[in-house]
């Protein structure tokens, strides 16, 4: 189904940064599973390299939000740019870092009622009121 | 600039459905400023009051969230969908609400990294993976 | 402001292909005024003449739907789109063919309301349900 | 597939708040099914009475606008934010309410024009004509 | 699974304009391979015949672009708009015209990149610099 | 206007981190000139670090596709993405380097065909060749 291939384990170990940036997605998240966006990313080992890196830096280093408001923000994004694996993936996550069920309803509320005013703001062409700029 | 009028306070006083919305948001926010948005809304009572009990639900009445956090995800989407307007006056409620310029800049680079993974799932059209699956 | 130059009437009187599609529009809509969108195709003729006939085959044309719902439909698009110039000139244009205020009202509260459950479904990740398909 | 349970008509018996919801979904369309965004928002019964409320509100109740120019509406804008699920509840919405082959055909020639424009109109970053200016 | 019929070669025997079109993608492709879009817009054949002659003016026709050039640029705005159709058939195209994986991996890089700076700027609101100004 | 803090030279030259990046990117550029990205960013320095990095990895640095062809892919994400200033400073970067009219024409071609095929399709919910599947 997707563009590119989708290494199997077997791929991984015949390339030696392949393998290391899987290694150490395991060792991080303390779990033998990686998801299909990095056995994709793999084909460019550049690009999977990079991404990693920066999900580490932004989603997993200690920081001024914690990590299920993280994950929060992520679903956010996602919902919004229409993309179905990353609705999926980020839910997950943030299910597994403890989101109850009604956190996830009022984040459903939030999307929906933030979609709902950016087309009415956009529909209505706004000017910005002045109280509102630094 | 607007598509529609801009209704001033002494438009608002003509008008006892539009200035009971007014009075319950100058009254729930403690603030006698009210922005735009709700001054274009004004020329179609129903949707500024069917707006604003949503805001009121969602965004103010107490809940599983905190009150930044909400804002945090409403900024997420206003920036995903695009909404300028929307970007401004939900980082100024964050602001007033405490966000400090560590957790926006988190907050930044999560939006950033979430928009650019979005786009690599979605040229790679990855199958999601039924560990993600309820 | 835009990124390329917008064309005054004394430079389409320099280029018979623009002029041709100047002279059409002017005829069509009985109307001295052209817009600007039409004087920055200019520099690209063969879009210019492409986009033009497309716009009299699909707004202007007879057909199985009346021009002011056509409008309503370009407004919700260029909304959903985040276009403010098309904003803009189509709720102009519908506001030209007759849109009433209580019209203009009910299309937004669509537009907002389809935009909330847009993204509900989005984040839900609803399966199709069979009696929808074809 | 979907990241919340999809309430089964036994379920919903046990919930009061959902069952009158399905109740008065059902007396309005005049229906027995219920489709699958309701089963999902179901898990979150405020989001679920306000969306109802809203849907009643906007595309049930008489207005200026008849039942199937609003499906139109909502067609292009479901199209605009890619909800897959919408396009297809929605098509089959306008379809029971109606709609012709031709104004299907139609209905896509302006979805597909608006978002040729729209795109060209951003490309080009143009000036706002002063004469739509309100 | 789609809102509309898709033709199959029988049914399109039986349509002389839809025909044409289907002979004359044939003989422009050389290749007897036609696929859905092409056999669901076959409902509307204005709406065919159009887009037909579009992508023969724009994607096959000699032009200061080369044709993978064209192709690459057709999946980097698909995939923004996210349409998985249009990722895989554009995908395919670019494919066949000689692209490498090499390229491919730096068109993924550039697309989340620009994704990514996009959100970022949008979140921040910026003022365009004069310099960029035509 | 912008959400934060746009940082003057004076600005950079009190922050060491800041300073680096800046007379990286000088440098880098061959030209005095550091547009508003950067100087907003700035009050991120992480951010800023890891955006500089991958523009330099991902647009400078020599690769499989040739500058200018990466800047047309970045002015089309930035279209489809709504995003004003990205549209306008890659437009500018394209034309320093060495875009024509000609191109620029093709390219807005490519984009505004691209989006209507885009949402025709998302309209038509179609299912994918299985000729297109690797």
């Amino acid at each position: 189904m997707s563009t590119v291939k989708i290494w199997t384990d077997a791929d991984v170990l015949k390339d030696a940064r392949v393998k290391a940036v899987f290694d150490d997605i395991r060792a991080t998240r303390q779990s033998d599973f990686v998801n299909n966006v990095w056995r994709a990313l793999a084909n460019q080992p550049t690009v999977l390299e990079r991404t990693w890196e920066q999900i580490k830096a932004v989603m997993v280093a200690p920081g001024a939000l914690d990590p299920l408001t993280r994950e929060l923000i992520y679903i956010a994004v996602s919902t919004a740019n229409g993309c179905a694996y990353c609705v999926h993936s980020h839910t997950a996550a943030a299910t597994a870092k403890g989101m109850t069920a009604a956190q996830h309803g009022e984040l459903l509320a939030i999307i929906g009622l933030a979609s709902q005013t950016n087309a009415l703001v956009t529909a209505l062409q706004l000017p910005i009121d002045p109280e509102f700029l630094v």
